[in-house]
């Protein structure tokens, strides 16, 4: 993939380590390159985790994939982005995309549960300085919130540029999981008197909401009129 | 609130620290109390993070709150339930949850954004022990997936609950995030020929699916007719 680096094909699946298999749960994890791929292009919003001080901070923040790498922004002036900066050889992370498919409702109160698809990175952060790779990133974040729309806006500026960190982190340690079907309630308990089933989450969006200061003759555009659900 | 050890009244906000100033966009930053009880109570989703072997670690999981303490559970067996037990003076986490209420598209990629409401809860998770309070914590993480479903569903049981640890996090060091309204665009970007404004996201739940083997008579419960929105 141009400016990425990357010239091999990829094996079909990331290799497990001791931090990507979990402790429980183990049918639920996979490592699935493809897998991983599909959840984290249906999202744009994850949890980044770092250490400061000691102690963890997990902050909420939007992320764009380019191949096998993931790229997140902010101000040059926000903390975890000035902490890559700083950190030489990068900083720790822990980067977690969660989608919640449905409600699981047993019953039973132990088994009650969520459907879900998550997946974690561990690894390292750095600072992207390459102009190339930075311009590729801002457009994969941007269409991230909503494809095509990196071409359909005014591009950033110098003066933006300057003001905006892009990190990355490889795609490397990753692991998947996931959760679907119905309640799982203990044979015992199926003639209680209980619902039981699953609540699908609504996705999707409303009608947009346009500024009411639009330029003469700009329309909806194609892109959103029926945007996918995610 | 009984249970819990509440016996005086709380101010209206919470201190802000070191940890719950942001850095920038201090202007959607808040302590209130009342707002960071919504965004808490309109969610069962949370990201939690603790640190392993000096890494971060961010796994989802659902959460509770039952006046000013947040309960978390698992499988004793889990990786932060064990830690917790492990840490005799309790293990610090970082527990954020984030609601996405629309997308906001800009004339300028730099503008781009999502409103969102967030509360990040910083500090020290201890393992419950007393059995009065778990049942509090359990029920309170059933009632936040979906209210009024902790009565109506079968309670733990002695095996259910020895194989179920729960962490409580009290709510001390808490700060809320709020971005919301329409598009912040340049003025000399306001003439281009861009669609600009707010894609809300849609709230809320599809028909219930139920079991095929439900007992006789079980019908939908009124709580499941019109689940609120979130």
């Amino acid at each position: 993939m141009q400016g990425t680096g990357e010239t091999q094909p990829k094996a079909a699946a990331y290799v497990p380590t001791g931090r990507t298999v979990p402790t429980r749960a183990q049918d639920r994890a996979s490592y699935d390159r493809d897998l991983v791929h599909s959840i984290l292009d249906e999202g744009y919003l994850c949890h980044l985790g770092f250490v400061r001080d000691g102690a963890p901070v997990v902050l909420p923040t939007l992320y764009g994939r380019v191949g096998e790498r993931l790229y997140v922004h902010g101000s040059t002036g926000s903390r975890p982005l000035r902490m890559t900066g700083q950190a030489d050889p990068g900083l720790p992370v822990c980067l977690t995309v969660t989608h919640v498919d449905g409600l699981v409702l047993a019953r039973s109160a132990f088994h009650h549960s969520v459907n879900y698809r998550s997946v974690v990175v561990h690894g390292v952060a750095h600072q992207v300085t390459d102009p190339e790779e930075r311009r590729l990133a801002l457009d994969a974040l941007v269409d991230h919130v909503v494809p095509g729309r990196a071409a359909d806006s005014r591009p950033a500026n110098k003066k933006e540029l300057a003001a905006t960190a892009v990190i990355r982190l490889d795609l490397d340690e990753v692991s998947a999981k996931v959760r679907a079907g119905g309640a799982s309630d203990e044979p015992e308990d199926m003639s209680l008197p209980y619902w039981a089933g699953v609540v699908p989450l609504r996705k999707g969006y409303d009608a947009p909401v346009a500024e009411t200061d639009l330029a003469p003759g700009v329309g909806l555009p194609d892109y959103l009129a029926a945007p996918r659900p995610r």
